[in-house]
This record gives structure tokens, C-alpha cells and sequence, in this order.
């Protein structure tokens, strides 16, 4: 290791799921047939729609920077679909287009946490949000949630970890990877103890278009003074596209702006025209289609992976990942995942990559490939319990 | 000023460039004709093989994240790019594809530099590059720079600068706002310098492909230990596909692929498969034409502004600007470029922009817009000066 390399270089962990992965390439190669359910993004194409807007942009050969906050009319767009969707006022100064949810991490953490401020949030949650963290030398203090809390942060466990360092909260409703939302009244308990207690909060909603049951609430509903990330990554179909959005408070309007301007100058000019396309009535109905079929889905690994044993003490709301506890067979959830792609060639993604509580007791699936795959994934995965 | 904002969003200064880009649009709204010296992108459309390239891309529908570090074909590319141009042996290991030299700079920086450390730098320079610093709490320090050295850090400046908080040195050749090249054997020498300091080099050769005369030389020609960041914005006129390029030492190889994980999850998927047709010697021969253009056009206002009164000390190898001394008519840039915005609608830089050595002196001309164009700009210009 170089003694150049910087302190919070040294400190970012590897996602274990990619030492599962080079090896499920590896077979893949030697012609083995791997069952894909590690994989955290939707499997359908981008909408035709969203994918012809960028192509009638690209034919004009004008792909030049756009504004640094992003397309006037795309921020007039999502502005929109908050009065629509949310029946919430935003106005589109406070609204940033980013590349992709985590482009948006980076600005909302860059122009508010200094280092050695902490941030609160749960684990489990999505791996890379430590690492937004650590990149600007802040601290994640993680707390252990459970399903008594559906594996979110309540207002209690804020004020009580609450210090003179912590700088705010960071949430993600529904959670990645336990697919669970937080209730409208714990968000809003959560929003108002933290503004009362004079911190940011940060909420995580690229997951908000994929819930199957209730309705998912954004934090702006309860307060303006909030951070709110999101994407067209997952629910609109985009992730290759890099393409997503921040809305931060009135006064961190212009330092944002700023930040943008000099650390991205612009997100690709043709993402942004092919998202303009995202919120017509047609790709919206087309998207429906498609939750629809996550729905189908997740009812489906749900059922089988309580048959075959597993723990799921709630059932999960959204997105496309179910968080399973597999005790019942092993106390490594890691080595289990790495024995089980290389006997039955299944692949998911082990709990540590989500953190250390009970980590080694989870295992987190992704119904990101068809009910026909799952059946044999299933199928497999039986053989593979039994069997031992 | 909100509270809770983090200290470098406070130090982060804006574009003073903003302040006239603001008044030029409400003009052009009045239906004044503005001319547009100000703008640091090429004004050629994309060149049509890779714009075809990212469409072919885009019809598939299968827009999905690509790995972190960038198609594998494209890193492959970029090698033989080097071995072709530069008769450069690059491991394509080393090479990552970012979005934009920005998305380069955040990664190069962010494996590099703790809080407190310095980076030396020329004066006048790049605006973002303090900004860069500053995101992860590091100190720009910039050195004056004149004529006598191409407008470039010497290996002496280094030698007498460098304290026991220095963590390297950035340098970018051409340069902006000056358009200097550093020499080959200044540039050996500075790298040398650096590495026998135990620091890092980073070394922005974004302008690379537009030099006019001189070849340009890349720092890898004499270390494989130094970060070396690119683009495909200028040269490949790809501004708005937000993609270029980043080498890094061996040693930095597995923070750096785990760092652009966590930050970008990936580069747009289409704007790199677009990008492997920026090498099709087809593409090549069209880039060639078009910095011919560059080339005349600077030829023609480095006279134009010489002939005006303007001073400039060494004639700007390449990049597409001019940094004119104005110090004849004014002592004051930014105002002078206020007014002449007004009076007579032609937009340029203030040099103070770009640092505070002479920047009340200095102004930056952008040659991104057509012959004919600059010919209108140099008249009004005359009129601006000799009518005061
Ligand atoms: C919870 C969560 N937030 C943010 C992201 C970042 O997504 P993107 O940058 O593609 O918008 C992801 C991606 O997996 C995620 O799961
Ligand atoms: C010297 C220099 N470096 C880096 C950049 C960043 O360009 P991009 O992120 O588009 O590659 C610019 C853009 O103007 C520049 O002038």
C-alpha cells in the first residue's frame, strides 16, 4: 500500500458481493448457468419513450454542457411531479439534477458535513452511503434496527444518539435491503426531532416508485428544511444513463449550485433530455406495468423463500430486494453465499455488505430476474439446504 | 447563511464569469447580439461516428451500469491511444473511465488528499481546481507564474514551496487560461522533482489533442507514478456525454476502483460505447480538420489582439484560449469586461477567474466561436477601446 494514499482511502471497504461476482463470472465461463439475484437494478430496458428522447437529442450533435443545476425544464418537470405525484410545492430552485442518486449524495453531503461530524443512520442500509460519508472525512454512526421499527430509524433512537458531533440523519424509504418503508407518522417524528435539533436530514427515496402496498411519503411532505435524493435510476429504468436529482433547503441553494458547477460542470446533457420523457402519461403507465410485474415478484420469492425456511419477520414494501434471515442454516451468511453459487451457481448478495448487525445471519435477494428464473433459483436453493 | 453549512461550501468562490453570463442572457433576451468569447467548449457538434456510436448503444435499450472503472474495451482503447500517440506503455488496469476530467479529478483527489494537506499550482489556473481541493479539506497553494516559464511550475518553485504539508503538485499543459505548454524537459524535471519528494503528481492534459504547434508531451512519459487526467470533452468534442479518463500509479489501482464504486457506481453507459468510436482513424482525420480551424483562429486573434494594444508576452501553443494583459486600458478587468459586455455585447473572462497573480490585468478570449465572428468581436472591441 502507498503511504500516499489517503486516510479515508485506506478505510472504504470492498463490497463483498464483488468477490461473488468475479467468481459467478468465472463459471459463467466455463458454461455453467448462474442464477442472477444479486443484482440491484431492474432488468427491464429503459422505457422506448425515455430512450427516443435521447436519441433526438443526440442527432442534433449539440450535446454541450447544460446549466450546472440542470435542464430549466427537466427541474420544472420534477417539480411538477411532486404536486402531482405528492401534492407537495416545490419550487425548482431547490431543485438539482445530478448524475444519478449518487451524484446527489454528493453534493448534499459536500456543501453540509465537515469532518469528524457524524451522521446517523441504520443498519442495515445501502453500502456506499458510509463511504459518501467517509469521502468527505465525516463519521457513519450506524444504529441496529429490526423489523419492530421495519428496519428503519425512529425519533427515539435519534435523540438518544444524538451528540454535539452528529450532524444530521440520513434515512432511505424503502430501505436497501430490506425493501421496508418507514410510516408516514415515524417519518415525520423523524423530520421534526431533527430540525428541532438543529441537523440536516437526508432522505434516500430513489426507491419511492417501487412500493407495492401502502404509499411511499416523502420527507418533504412534513418540512422544507430537508435533503431529499432521488433518481431515474430503478423505478423510471435508467441506470446506465446516470441520471438523477437532489432538492435541498432555500439556503443551501446557492452553495449547491456552486459545488455543482465546479465538481461536475453539467450531468450528461442527452440523459437529461431523455428524462424529460420519463414523466409522460405513457412511460408512467408503461412503468406501472412493470411494478406490477415487482409485485408479482416479490409476493412470489417471499412465499417460497418462507417455505424453504428462511425468516422474513415483515414482509417488505418495496423496492426489489428481500432481506432474508437464514440462521435456520448457517451462522456465515458469507461463506453460505459463496458456497451456494459455486454448488448450485445462485447468486446473492451477503449481509456484511449492508453492515454488522446480525450481517452474518442475512442475506439479502434481488427479484430482479424473472418468476421463471426464480422458480429454478428456488428449486436450487431447496436442493442446496437439503442437501447438507 | 444557513448554519449547518459545511465550511469549504463557504469557501468555495463563485465564477465571476457567471455574473456576466447572467447579464449577456438578459441582453439577447432584449435582442442584443451577444458575442460569445467567454465559453470553455468547442462550438463543433459531436463528431458524427461517435454520436452514431452512442445511438447504436441507446437502441439496444440495455442501458445498465457498466462496470466502475469503465468497459473493459474502452480502457483497451485509451491504452493503444498512448502507445500510438505518445509511444506510451499504459496497463489497462491503471486506466479508469470517469465522467469527465471532473469526475477524474474527484477520484484522483479523493484516493490522495487528506484534510490540511497542500497541493502546489500555478497562478493563473483552472478555476475548479482549488474547489476540488477544497472538497476534501485540502489547501491550494498556487505560485505566481509569468511568461519566463511558460506560465508553468518550474522544479526550483516546487523545491522552494514544498513544506512537510504538501501532499503534491497539479499541473495542466496546455494550460487554462493561458494556453502554454510546459516544455518536455521543464515537465521531466517537475516530475522528477515531485517524485523524489515522495509527493504525487497530477498531471490535466484535457487540452491535449488541441496544440498547434510544439507536440504536447505527457507526463507518463517519464513515470509510471503519476496521475495523469483526461477527457474526451475538447479535443473529441464530447462537453455534454460527461466522459473522460483517469491513470493512476499501481499502488492506487484498488482504492481507486473501490472509491468510484462507492462515488459514481459507473460512467454513463452510452457516452462510453460512444466514446470507442472517438479513436476510429475517421474520427481522428475529422478532429484533425477541426483543430486546424482552432489553429487559425488563434492565429487570427493573437494578431487581432496584439494590434488592438493587448499584450501577449508568449504566443499560446494550444487549448482554444488567449490570456491578453489589458493593462493599458484598464486596472480593473472585470469591470472592463463588464462594460464592454454592455457597450458593445462581447463576453470574455476576467482574469480573476483564474487567481489573483496580475488578475485585475488579465483577461481571457475564448477562440470557440467562427473567424467571422471574432471579426465583428474585434471591431466592437476597437470601438470599446477608443472610444473611452
Ligand atoms: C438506496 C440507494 N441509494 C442510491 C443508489 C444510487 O443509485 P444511482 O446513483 O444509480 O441513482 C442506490 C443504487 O443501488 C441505492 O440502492
Ligand atoms: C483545464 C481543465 N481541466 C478540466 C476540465 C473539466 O472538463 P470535463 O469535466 O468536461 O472533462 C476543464 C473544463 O473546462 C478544463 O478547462
Amino acid at each position: 500500500m502507498d503511504v500516499r494514499l489517503a486516510k479515508r482511502a485506506q478505510e472504504i471497504s470492498p463490497f463483498y458481493v464483488m468477490e461473488l461476482l468475479r467468481r459467478a463470472k468465472q463459471l459463467e465461463a466455463q458454461g455453467k448457468d448462474i442464477i442472477h439475484m444479486e443484482i440491484g437494478e431492474p432488468d427491464f430496458t429503459t422505457p422506448p419513450a425515455i430512450m427516443e428522447a435521447g436519441i433526438r437529442q443526440l442527432k442534433t450533435g449539440e450535446v454541450k454542457y447544460t446549466p450546472a443545476a440542470g435542464l430549466p425544464e427537466l427541474r420544472e418537470k420534477i417539480a411538477e411531479f411532486y404536486r402531482q405525484r405528492y401534492a407537495v410545492t416545490v419550487d425548482k430552485k431547490r431543485i438539482f439534477v445530478t448524475p444519478g442518486a449518487s451524484g446527489a449524495f454528493l453534493l448534499a453531503l459536500g456543501v453540509t458535513l465537515n469532518p469528524e461530524e457524524e451522521l446517523l443512520m441504520a443498519d442495515p442500509c445501502y453500502p456506499c452511503n458510509s463511504n459518501f460519508i467517509r469521502l468527505f472525512d465525516g463519521k457513519a454512526r450506524t444504529l441496529p434496527v429490526d423489523a419492530a421499527s421495519r428496519y428503519q430509524l425512529t425519533a427515539a433512537q435519534i435523540k438518544q444518539h444524538w451528540t454535539k458531533n452528529t450532524k444530521g440523519v440520513l434515512i432511505a424509504s424503502p430501505s436497501n435491503p430490506t425493501g421496508t418503508l418507514i410510516g408516514a407518522e415515524q417519518l415525520k417524528q423523524a423530520v421534526h426531532t431533527v430540525n428541532a435539533l438543529g441537523g440536516c436530514f437526508y432522505s434516500d427515496e430513489i426507491y419511492h416508485g417501487l412500493v407495492y402496498d401502502d404509499k411511499a411519503t416523502t420527507a418533504l411532505e412534513f418540512s422544507d428544511n430537508v435533503f431529499v435524493i432521488n433518481s431515474f435510476s430503478k423505478y423510471f429504468g435508467m441506470t446506465g444513463w446516470r441520471v438523477g436529482w437532489l432538492i435541498v433547503p432555500e439556503a443551501f441553494i446557492d452553495a449547491t449550485e456552486k459545488l455543482a458547477q465546479n465538481i461536475f460542470i453539467a450531468t450528461a446533457t442527452h440523459s437529461q433530455y431523455a428524462a424529460l420523457a420519463a414523466f409522460d402519461p405513457h412511460t408512467l403507465a408503461e412503468l406501472e406495468h412493470r411494478r406490477a410485474e415487482f409485485e408479482r415478484r416479490r409476493d412470489f420469492l417471499y412465499d417460497a423463500l418462507l417455505n424453504l425456511g428462511f425468516e422474513i419477520p415483515i414482509k417488505p414494501d418495496g423496492a426489489f430486494y428481500i432481506y432474508a434471515n437464514c440462521s435456520k442454516f448457517t451462522d456465515d451468511s458469507f461463506q453460505f453465499a459463496l458456497d451456494l453459487l459455486e454448488a448450485e451457481g445462485v447468486a446473492v448478495t451477503p449481509g456484511k455488505d449492508f453492515g454488522i448487525n446480525e450481517a452474518n445471519h442475512y442475506l439479502r435477494f434481488a427479484y430482479t430476474t424473472s418468476i421463471d428464473r426464480m422458480i429454478v433459483a428456488m428449486q436450487r436453493l431447496d436442493r442446496f439446504i437439503n442437501k447438507g
